[in-house]
């Protein structure tokens, strides 16, 4: 882990993660970082409660996910460099790892082309940490041996692309995570389908992971969009499918029925 | 978040993620946990710099990674239920995050099983933060949009079926990690041949992440076999095949040679 980050005339970068949602889930580092930063360039997945921790900084708010504005990813990089150049120590605050669909990366070389070299504090995931958060284990012995992480929404790739590798990922028989997908649950679970998946595979979705508003659906291949529509949940969703589902309906069953103790204690 | 975890004679059970080595990658939840502990059942991957912050905390070692002394999975068990039952706020702190190749869902079943609701502290899991470590990220638009995570060494699996998994994950496209596969790594390398991905792409291999003493090996999968070799890596040792180690590479050669900056600024 790079611990300094340094600017020739000064100023300083560091690309920080704030982890899946609960202040509780900041790393240490992450934590003294948001405290020192004199500026702080956040999204929208960023909580207020987060952003409360950085009471002297100059917040910079360069969402990109919901309503309207956004602020193109070109804009983005420019303001790190300047407020760096500027003197200033810099945090780039974004939800989840800065280095898992969070394009932290191209922040990181956009930075070093114009000689900056950014600091990467990793954060918690969202993509195991909701999963966690519902009690599912995206790996449980001799249920699954791999996990895969995959967005459902990308400005980059097209859809016949992101599509062909949800189905090669599912076909592979292990737990798959799909990040943005919930206004995609549809498409999400005829690719799943046409990889082979049977209809009974558990799936979850969990809404707002490790904050006061988390939301849990679970189901099955087959009645998952159904289910989803009658809860209404909000976004962010993380889409978990396999059968480490069943670990949490497992833990659920027996911590729900505490007469159960006796007979297996 | 489950934040209370309870039992009826007053014990409490906490399974918290250590997170990849380094103590500031600790959440703040992880460190106050841990300064909580009365009594802490850890494993080898748990530095001592981070057995530190638990001076009161009587300290169990069940590690099961390294040397001859192992402690069997239904022992460990047993001590969780019972020093709870004692009376005890136990925490058992794993390497990572406890719910990614942890065995943390297992004991979670085990507990609930005897009535004992465990509270889940999610860490940053290696598998992520040994690349971001290493400058590598797992996505990055434009030349990666998902990951996959893949044990080398399984107790449960046989090696066909890893193997397979291996493969398919490979041929998918995107990044893939590969945990615990140091001494596996030939046999990893054939399967990614197999599976039809060019000796060209990139892999790198990132031994103790985020610790003082980290190593990183990169090269492809044509020459990574021997580059490894040459370096005498040590365990743990995490492995990642993806054009991702290509962005690397650019921001080390950008970083080292900051007369680029005029040019590129």
């Amino acid at each position: 882990m790079r611990d300094k980050a340094t600017h020739p005339a000064g100023g300083r970068v560091a690309i920080v993660g704030a982890g899946p949602g609960d202040p509780d889930l900041l790393t240490m580092k992450a934590f003294r970082r948001i405290g020192e930063a004199e500026v702080i360039l956040h999204d929208n997945l960023v909580s207020d409660e987060i952003l409360a921790l950085a009471p002297r900084a100059r917040r910079i708010d360069v969402g990109k996910v919901g309503g309207g504005r956004r602020t193109s990813q070109e804009v983005i990089n420019r303001l790190l460099v300047n407020e760096a150049r500027a003197g200033h120590f810099v945090v780039r605050l974004k939800g989840g790892d800065p280095f898992v669909f969070g394009r932290g990366s191209e922040e990181a070389v956009f930075l070093a082309e114009h000689g900056i070299d950014a600091e990467i504090v990793p954060g918690i995931s969202a993509s195991v940490a909701a999963a966690s958060s519902a009690m599912i284990p995206v790996t449980h012995r001799g249920v699954s041996a791999h996990f895969s992480v995959v967005t459902a929404t990308s400005a980059k790739e097209d859809n016949a692309t992101l599509e062909t590798a949800w189905r090669d990922l599912a076909a592979a028989g292990g737990t798959v995570v799909f990040l943005m997908g919930l206004r995609k649950l549809d498409r999400i679970v005829s690719n799943v389908r046409a990889a082979g998946v049977p209809d009974g595979r558990p799936m979850a979705i969990i809404s707002a992971a490790t904050t006061g508003d988390e939301a849990i659906v679970t189901g099955t291949v087959g009645n998952i969009v159904q289910r989803a529509a009658a809860a209404a949940l909000p976004t962010p969703a993380t889409i978990v499918l396999g059968d480490v589902v069943g670990i949490r309906n497992q833990i659920i069953a027996l911590t729900a029925r505490p007469s159960l103790t006796a007979r297996l204690g």
